[in-house]
């Protein structure tokens, strides 16, 4: 089945001619995935092989505008290439549904196709004392919906602060906070392990012919054969295969809350919007550098650390320039901590294919 | 001084690789004003020559997403360029302030300078039916400004149906309004006369040498000399330089409105979205064919029309496409009409220096 990251914009704070603002698309064996949509985000696509009627799931990290700008215009656009009868679904922080729906009211907007929007209760220790001084209305009017739109959840964070987004028996998404300027999240896309393999060769030692009874072994259910012998699954079938795990970030500070649901990860994508040298520049600007996305990536055994969110200072690497103006500098600081065959530099329109475990 | 249109963005209903959405420049004296702003406008005027922070005013035609949708993210990015002191002003139909307001709030946008949202209160007769059944809250609450936020005006049509806009002694701008799927508008935008020329061999007629009060005179007042003799402008000064007129129309399928202030105007944009052979489906969608526009421009006996607005179906004259499949048809539509040497397409980065009047 296909899990392949393609990144439709890996800059930061605005889209540029270099950089498009913040959007990856994970495919699924069920369409798109969309992760962000900053404004460009549908040009973007455009010039990508993703097609826009595939999109049926868009998660927003975060309300900033480099996250999110693009979203009304991208259902537009989705719903001039529709193919679903399923509504799309949308999932981000409180506010997210008010901004949509305000977006399409003006705008006279009419859909193709119906959408949802999830929302995720912020926690109260997510919201900075600025944020919380600045009283905006965040809530809709839950009574007149969009014609388009369906109504969604607020989707509460359980005992151990994450959210589940989406669980079923092929797949789950998490979310977790990050600190940020306002409240963000990471993304936690796991696959669910597949069963373990028939080992006929045990089968075999047990005088066993395989049968049409071998499917329900498989499922990890004892089979009675008509001879009255008794087949039992842990005898015979092999350890499950672990699913792939993808973590695709926010905007983050600091990703402490990712270590819950995060550990041995295929992939990390996390930013790296400034190199080590003007931490104390991210920092107070909420985001990281390569070091500190290292350290979560060593931490949790990640595979391959995929940085993105780059400032715009930080050219793509190509022979127009040097390399101390590019994003090497900042794959070479993370290489640092990570090792030299883990790290690698998003680009827009870089595709990812995250193979099936061994 | 300077008058001069740069289009950054050609395409109707969405951005693509090849056209951008609604967007014009008119470069004046006192800064870049900016007509309409579709998603991705702040990426097309990065490619440009113009300068984000030079923008002081924003005139948007009508509400549809591909006319307003960049307008969050371009106002975030003049924040980061910002040279002014001055509030920025932004005119367009009511529901423009909430959409501002609502995008800035919910992305915690600070910015680095205050707005102001002028809105144009819509006459009934605007409104068709559908979009009076779909009841949407389009005012703002006005007792809670956006922190950069100045209180703006609601301006109404006068006996003529005529919006005032602006209206000082070197420029005024008024708007009338147009036939389309929802509210839109037509902007004229009028340089005043200037003042005719000294006529200095009918001074010399009457024995005067010129002198400091030559100012006065040009300026319409009679002088007396110390002499005792008067010198009065109407015999010895030219007459007023008519100004330039400028008209940016919105999304229309009839611009009858117009003629009320279009008169013998330097430059129409106008948009012409479909070939005449498809005018019912331009009819229905609420748009305009080359021949609508020539016909407009013709009647108001105007210089150069400019058609934009164009169906994605069109490509950029260039040598990768066949004549028939670029705009040169829509071109060739309208000059049947309107003449050889007065009919131009726009593009994406086109320029066109509106000249003096002789
Ligand atoms: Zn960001
Ligand atoms: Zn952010
Ligand atoms: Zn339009
Ligand atoms: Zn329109």
């Amino acid at each position: 089945s296909t899990m392949e990251l393609t990144f439709l914009g890996t800059g930061s704070a605005y889209p540029s001619p270099s950089r498009g603002a913040s959007c990856v698309i994970l495919k699924m064996d069920d369409g798109s995935w969309m992760f962000d949509c900053g404004e460009g985000s549908q040009i973007q696509l455009q010039k990508s092989k993703v097609r826009a009627g595939k999109v049926n799931k868009i998660f927003i990290s975060h309300l900033h505008g480099d996250h999110m700008f693009g979203l009304p215009g991208l259902l537009c656009t989705i719903s001039g290439n529709n193919q679903r009868s399923e509504p799309l679904e949308i999932f981000g922080p409180v506010g997210l549904r008010r901004f949509i729906r305000t977006s399409l009211e003006l705008s006279r907007t009419m859909l193709g196709f119906s959408y949802i929007v999830h929302e995720m209760k912020v926690l109260p220790c997510q919201i900075p004392p600025d944020v919380q001084k600045w009283k905006i209305e965040d809530s809709c009017n839950e009574q007149r919906l969009h014609p388009n739109e369906r109504k969604g959840c607020l989707i509460e964070a359980d005992s151990d602060n994450v959210w589940t987004l989406l669980s079923n028996d092929k797949i789950s998404v998490k979310a977790v906070h990050l600190k940020h300027r306002i409240p963000s999240f990471g993304f936690c896309i796991q696959e669910a392990a597949s069963p373990g393999k028939l080992d006929l060769s045990k089968l075999s030692l047990q005088g066993v012919k395989p049968g049409p009874w071998c499917k329900e072994v498989k499922e990890g259910r004892i089979v009675t054969l008509p001879d009255g012998r008794t087949i039992d699954p842990a005898d015979v079938v092999g350890p499950p295969k672990p699913g792939r795990k993808v973590i695709i970030m926010g905007d983050t500070c600091n990703s402490s809350e990712i270590y819950t649901v995060g550990m041995d990860a295929d992939v990390l994508v996390h930013e790296a919007t400034l190199q080590n040298s003007l931490k104390d520049m991210a920092l107070e600007k909420g985001h990281s550098t390569p070091g500190m996305a290292a350290e979560v990536g060593k931490d949790l055994r990640i595979r391959l650390l995929v940085l993105t969110h780059f400032s715009q200072r930080y050219m793509p690497v190509s022979d127009e320039y040097e390399e101390e103006e590019t994003v090497s500098i900042l794959v070479k600081e993370a290489q640092e901590i990570m090792g030299p065959n883990r790290v690698l530099a998003a680009e827009d329109f870089l595709s990812i294919t995250i193979p099936l475990r061994p």
